[in-house]
């Protein structure tokens, strides 16, 4: 009988504690684990200190039927993790002969230049460990298994401990662990405040059984609504889940943008797609972020052609023809510059929808009547232009972020509303 | 006598657990604690229970002299944290006027839409906490005391966080408690691995005194160095950290991008702006990216003027003047066509340099030729173009990332040589 496994990841590294680099491992260990059932209880990030490892190891140990390290593992004397889980499992450490080989191989055959002694000490590993050979680099996964508790060790480096957790600890686990079963379904609304969404779904979400639970995740003036379960077995529980799941859609039909748990520039693609249709974008302040978002998925080249980045006004003029009238007289963050950009670009790209942005994203660049924050933004339809003024409050990346959120959902009603 | 000062953060919610969120809130903390002389011990992510919830606090305490929790304040059924805060710490909860008042302000002017019953409850507080109002959103910050451990509960939204951080919680701490100086140094090499720099640099490293750590971040095919430190004065500090410094940045010199600790198109933007010189990108396969990192950093528009993306080869073709011949000859993805792309976008742009990229991002579009992570780039310079072929082997999103970090390296090596 399936019970439910509990699973926790220790990120090793000072890095992570004095604000220097963002830990994206976690999040996508987090994901994989659920996939094949197993919930992740606890996340901690410790530095690159052997009394805080071992804490650590000890702690979760307590907590968790898993417990996932990344991170400390490279040829450098400030990393630790291997000595420290070498005598935290009363272990010696011994070449491994098949990932000295892969070293040497990279070295010669990648790298092409000589192997130092501390890369040959990458192939040491502690003789207590099951050795996950690491094909994507030096350093080998490591899996320790003690009182019942399995402990896996990745490097830190994202695509090493992808490539390690898929191709090695994620089939090791399945086998191993008698997981039951854990979905997840996510919809995502636009235009309705979080707690006027929890008015109107309460009923919903007071119906729902004790193994369903709901999350609101609100983000860029949008709200995710995420069911989350875990059961004995998939089809009771996707039977379970799709029934609560199709009454939260039909209650939010209005507000709804997606039913799936994707990114809004992606279900702005899929409707592009669905409807044969291409888009264009003519980016001042945004400076060619809303054609990265849309560009970042795969297949994008099936409905986005182009865009011209035109963040100097002189270009605005050169290649989309913003006459000198509008941005002396309205300026260039203005209804009148943005729709002639848009127009503009929807003609000179082929293409059937085109948006435009002209804003002031901070710090700089604030006047008297047009502060830090103030956008402009139009799309271009077949139908002709419409524009929209939005005024945000926020620092210089907020401030991009939220003018391509709302500049893709002015796409999006557009394309909805020419269907 | 100033003394080590260490924190903890507990961030809070199922979303964190699941993968469905980064956490990016912490780093920031992180790196604002460190400047008022604060350690980071543990930063731990847990879910929206009750009893996980005061596991970690209980935990955190023995740890730490400061907590702070992010997360769980907002108005519907999953946000818990509060209601369990108050338990905690034996309070009742009771009305706020100041953040009711403030709530109503928000519904009133901004939102524009009445007020219900669980927005009125947010302005509810234990009534043994010191309240933070605040300004930026409804979920007001809360400081309890107990044992000589101070506690901070912030709502989990970046923007209001970070205010709250800022305006009222940082102030808070560096009056009440007596922390020392952390100080960080970081420069960035390209061009040198890490154990060959770890070679290179040994003696420096192994001669720094105790109270000085370097750490090796390799990321995206180069390499950053720091050197952290601890001290209880200022001035002596700065001038250990100096001093080792320096001798780091003689050693690598030939591998020097920049001393600072900010990103690759940050210190190519402050190079160019120096140099009084203007770049403009042609993109194709990273479809506006690298375009948005030169533009996401305040004042871009002293040397940076615009872009053409031209993901479709018609627009290549069409506003870049790349040959017929090159396209069916070579393929977009050639040493011909991105040579004529930065050479056309040049002189359209009227800019100073140009780069330009074309490749196979994945997954979808390789040949048997041409296979995925394959990428031509080229920088044009007053003195001719140059072009450079890579293969890289990872996923779309690392395989961008990637080719723009090469390019920019391409270009910052242009414009050094070009002086």
């Amino acid at each position: 009988m399936p019970e439910k496994v509990f699973a926790s990841i220790i990120t090793i590294g000072d890095e992570l504690l004095i604000g220097q680099v963002i830990d994206t491992n976690s999040a996508w260990i987090a994901g994989e684990l659920n996939q094949i059932g197993i919930l992740l209880k606890h996340r901690i990030a410790v530095g690159d200190q052997a009394g805080d490892i071992r804490a650590a190891l000890d702690a979760e140990s307590k907590r968790a039927s898993i417990v996932i390290l990344t991170g400390g593992l490279g040829p450098t004397a400030d990393d630790i993790t291997k000595p420290v889980l070498c005598e935290y499992f009363g272990g010696q450490l011994v070449t491994h002969e098949p990932t000295l080989r892969h070293i040497e191989m990279i070295f010669q055959q990648v790298l092409k230049r000589p192997m130092i002694e501390r890369n040959i000490r990458q192939a040491d590993v502690p003789d207590v460990c099951t050795v996950l050979l690491n094909e994507r680099g030096t350093a080998p996964g490591m899996l320790f298994k003690k009182d019942e508790v399995w402990y896996v060790s990745l490097p830190g480096v994202p695509h090493e401990m992808k490539w390690l957790m898929k191709e090695k600890v994620l089939p090791l686990l399945q086998d191993h662990f008698d997981t039951g079963v854990i979905l997840h379904r996510t919809l995502l609304t636009a235009g309705v405040g979080e707690s006027f969404l929890a008015e109107m779904i309460a009923d919903i979400e007071n119906s729902l059984p004790a193994h369903i639970k709901l999350a609101y995740l609100p983000n860029y003036g949008m709200v995710r609504l995420r069911l989350s379960g875990w059961g004995t077995e998939k089809e009771t529980l996707e039977k379970d889940i799709f029934h609560h799941f199709n009454l939260l859609k039909e209650r939010v039909a209005n507000y709804l943008i997606t039913d799936e748990d994707i990114p809004l520039e992606k279900a702005v693609g899929q409707l592009l797609k669905k409807n044969n249709a291409t888009v264009t974008t003519a980016e001042s302040c945004t400076g060619g972020y809303i054609a990265h978002l849309l560009t970042s998925h795969a297949g994008s080249s099936a409905y986005y052609k182009g865009s011209i980045i035109c963040y100097d006004n002189q270009i605005k003029t050169k290649l989309l023809g913003v006459t000198e009238t509008s941005l002396q007289e309205h300026g260039a963050v203005s209804a009148s510059t943005v729709e002639q950009m848009a127009a503009a670009a929807r003609l000179l790209m082929e293409a059937d929808y085109a948006i435009a942005v002209s804003g002031i994203m901070g710090p700089d660049g604030a006047t008297a009547e047009k502060p830090v924050g103030l956008v402009w933004m139009a799309v271009a339809t077949a139908r002709g232009v419409k524009s929209q003024e939005m005024r945000f409050r926020f620092d210089r990346k907020r401030n991009i972020e939220l003018t391509a959120a709302h500049t893709l959902r002015l796409l999006h009603e557009a394309i909805v509303d020419n269907k």
